[in-house]
């Protein structure tokens, strides 16, 4: 856990702030210790931080209403979705209101037409997919996780789709967003490209709640592909599996999924996921959008590519539920690593680099964990150049710990030297503000400004994404 | 021309400055009527404001000189690309420096492998292109206009590409911007996605040179298409060839390009361009990129569509010859309506809206245009929702200026009015700043409140984009 550097708030100040949320939420402002533990932490390390309170509002006034209580008092305020954060975005650092925004969960219009809905912060991805299932649309972005839209919004979230549609960023139209003060702000719109101003859209998506709450979010959706069909390519090494998906990529094949699993990988979620019929080699997971004629054509070219690199021919998912399968098991890698050893914590990187350095990334990576005998699986969005590692270690153990966040560390370091990013997609929190410097050098200094001028208490989120953008004016008379 | 809001730099100050350039650029600073009266205006209305001088830097060190240099004088600073703006950004409305970036003219580096390139701000599209010849690459974006990349950037530009390959917004993977103090940093990198802080890339793309001077922009490139093809659809009324785009978009065909041109835009062409074997009709130009198979499916499903709606059949363009002839006089349009009425100036509008909302935007415009007897072509890029009405006007008149105006209000609300934005890819510059308002009612403060926080003293494009971000302490002791 990192040292706060921000002042706690009065402690009189955080109780008058407790009695005005129960007078005005009852039962849905809750300050037991079982409910304020389970807010205080994501799925990432148990770096928990406990929130004074945890409040469930409804609608964007109610949101709007709790940040201007929070403002007059110099609360701090932490946006919570369904917690499946990496980074410990959620920690309540410095204490104070914790906006669950699970009641915040009606998809509030879906334009078939223009190819878009919106959606209140805490609908969950599969919750809008399951709302567009008569529509023949569909929202893509899938990080695995059942991720509420606000958070993943929030993290600038992608996944497994992310090389054929785009991540968060490409995907939110607009956003209806409560700022620091609590006022309530439209940002976007519904037309496909605009000139108009400056971007808070894309301000607000990645900004992990430190800049304001998000509140509704307009998502841009997809036709359903006529055809579908996914595979599964073995590789006798690791260098092959990753030339293969390199070479697609520049050839420009439009797979909709190019994920990879590393042996150990692999053999974790052979045992997890009773997976039959697989080998415990590295592995290429496919899957081809488009129509009948596209996909053959497509996935066609994609095996030649695999076989040229000594990959075993195809096996074929054609079936919903053959993918379903397929896609579950890649979706609980992370568990599968997890239950590799039981009892052990991971940190899982989030490396992030140009194609034609992620055989480089990787492999220097993977030989790293060899020498230095850790149990660290890797999978990847590899069609993005984006891979992590999940590196276990034993909580008990200071000196595992140390070593693990050394490795995740040099991970990230690696791929920023390579001209990527510490980051792909599970964002900076808390466990990333040094990397994030190391990426962005001095361009941390205009993220500090805009932290400062949209929040000038330093009461959205403290101590996340922006190192060191607290003002001394935020602790003393302003 | 606005009533300047910002009082005009101290006199001495500038002259200042101007003998600090000449010792230190010699020739590359220039202070004569003509050279400063070219760089004082776009190709829009000739809403002229000189700047005081016109400074030709070649490096990232040399803009942060001259920018620290009115940064210390309190002197504006107006960065200028090849002055194709429609909206009055290169205006310089309160005197200063005019940084010409067309000795920035360098492709620094061209990733093939990544699909990427890094090109300093003032190297046009064509350039890119022309130098990405031997690579099997190229760079989609193009707005008709050969514009500089910086230009293009910093206006959030798109063209005819867009329906399938995205605006600027989607194509800049990162930028070196020169900041309001004279910094030089570097924001965005070349991996595919990146959750690492605020997106302080998108936040330079489309602000107008208002936050800081774009120096170097990384640019995101596709592999040219293994097969290519145009068609031009002639209809019998504009309803169905507006109809025809909307069914098309719904159906999620991956068309290339899809422009349309009404009956009056048309004839202007014929007459412009002399483009034989079409009539003055409503007109839609097709183009289909992919596989020679894709290309096929692609243009018999746009076909068939076309024909439901009551369209000819396709007329093809098939040699690149014949298709650079119709992309021409399609990028010559502007120019063709121009020349309807020799003498007359144009008002060109940017409305896009959700595609749902086109057919009725776009009649009802044509409808008013007809009612009230302005000489005014239709054009627009129908696959986004975005559409330019050029609205003719005699200078001379004040009356027939004020209508056109008017008119173009008009345009610009019912775009809004329907969910859309008043401006797809032209950008706000100097007249589009209460359309704005319309448009983003109070998100607009937190945009003066970011634009008053990198830029402080107010001296990056000022009087642009962002109605009201002077603050008195620009002007006052600081």
């Amino acid at each position: 856990m990192k040292t706060p550097i921000r002042a706690q708030p009065a402690a009189d100040a955080v109780a008058a702030v407790i009695g005005t949320l129960a007078r005005d939420f009852g039962d849905r402002a809750q300050t037991g210790n079982a409910i304020r533990e389970q807010h205080g932490h994501g799925e990432g390390l148990a770096d928990a931080a406990l929130p004074d309170v945890v409040v469930f509002p409804q609608s964007n006034e109610e949101v709007a209403g709790i940040v201007r209580l929070c403002h007059a008092a110099r609360v701090p305020v932490i946006a919570f979705g369904v917690g499946t954060s990496l980074e410990g975005h959620v920690a309540a650092l410095y204490g104070g209101v914790c906006i669950d925004t699970s009641q915040m969960n009606r998809v509030l219009e879906v334009n078939t037409a223009d190819l878009d809905c919106r959606v209140q912060a805490g609908v969950t991805r599969e919750q809008v997919n399951a709302e567009l299932k008569d529509t023949g649309l569909f929202f893509p972005i899938d990080p695995g996780a059942n991720a509420s839209i606000g958070g993943m919004a929030s993290t600038r979230a992608s996944g497994t789709n992310a090389v054929r549609y785009g991540t968060m960023r490409e995907n939110v139209l607009g956003l209806t967003v409560v700022t620091a003060d609590g006022r309530i702000i439209r940002t976007g719109g519904r037309a496909r490209k605009s000139s108009a101003g400056y971007d808070l859209t894309r301000l607000f998506v990645g900004a992990e709640g430190t800049l304001g709450v998000i509140t509704e979010v307009q998502l841009r959706l997809y036709g359903l592909p006529e055809a579908v069909s996914a595979a599964v390519c073995q590789f006798p090494d690791l260098r092959n599996a990753v030339d293969t998906v390199i070479n697609a990529m520049q050839m420009g094949i439009p797979v909709a999924r190019i994920e990879l699993l590393d042996a150990l990988q692999m053999r974790a979620c052979i045992e997890y996921s009773k997976l039959d019929g697989y080998a415990s080699l590295p592995t290429l997971l496919f899957e081809f959008h488009g129509s009948e004629a596209g996909v053959r054509e497509q996935a066609q070219m994609m095996e030649a590519i695999s076989k040229e690199h000594g990959g075993s021919a195809f096996q074929w998912a054609t079936q919903p539920e053959d993918r379903s399968r397929l896609w579950k098991s890649r979706h609980n890698a992370y568990y599968a690593a997890l239950a590799l050893a039981p009892g052990k914590q991971a940190f899982a990187t989030d490396a992030c680099v140009p194609i034609s350095r992620l055989a480089d990334c990787l492999l220097e990576t993977r030989a790293e964990l060899d020498r230095e005998g850790v149990l660290a699986p890797i999978v990847g969005h590899v069609g993005d150049g984006n891979f992590h590692v999940v590196v276990l270690f034993d909580p008990a153990s200071a000196a595992e710990r140390a070593k693990a966040e050394d490795i995740a560390r040099r991970v990230s370091l690696r791929a920023i030297a390579m001209g990527g990013t510490c980051t792909g997609e599970h964002g900076i929190g808390l466990h990333k503000l040094e990397a994030l410097v190391a990426e962005h050098g001095e361009a941390v200094d205009l993220m500090r400004t805009i932290k400062r001028a949209l929040d000038p208490l330093d009461i959205m989120n403290p101590g996340k994404t922006v190192p060191g953008a607290r003002q001394p004016i935020a602790d003393s008379a302003c």
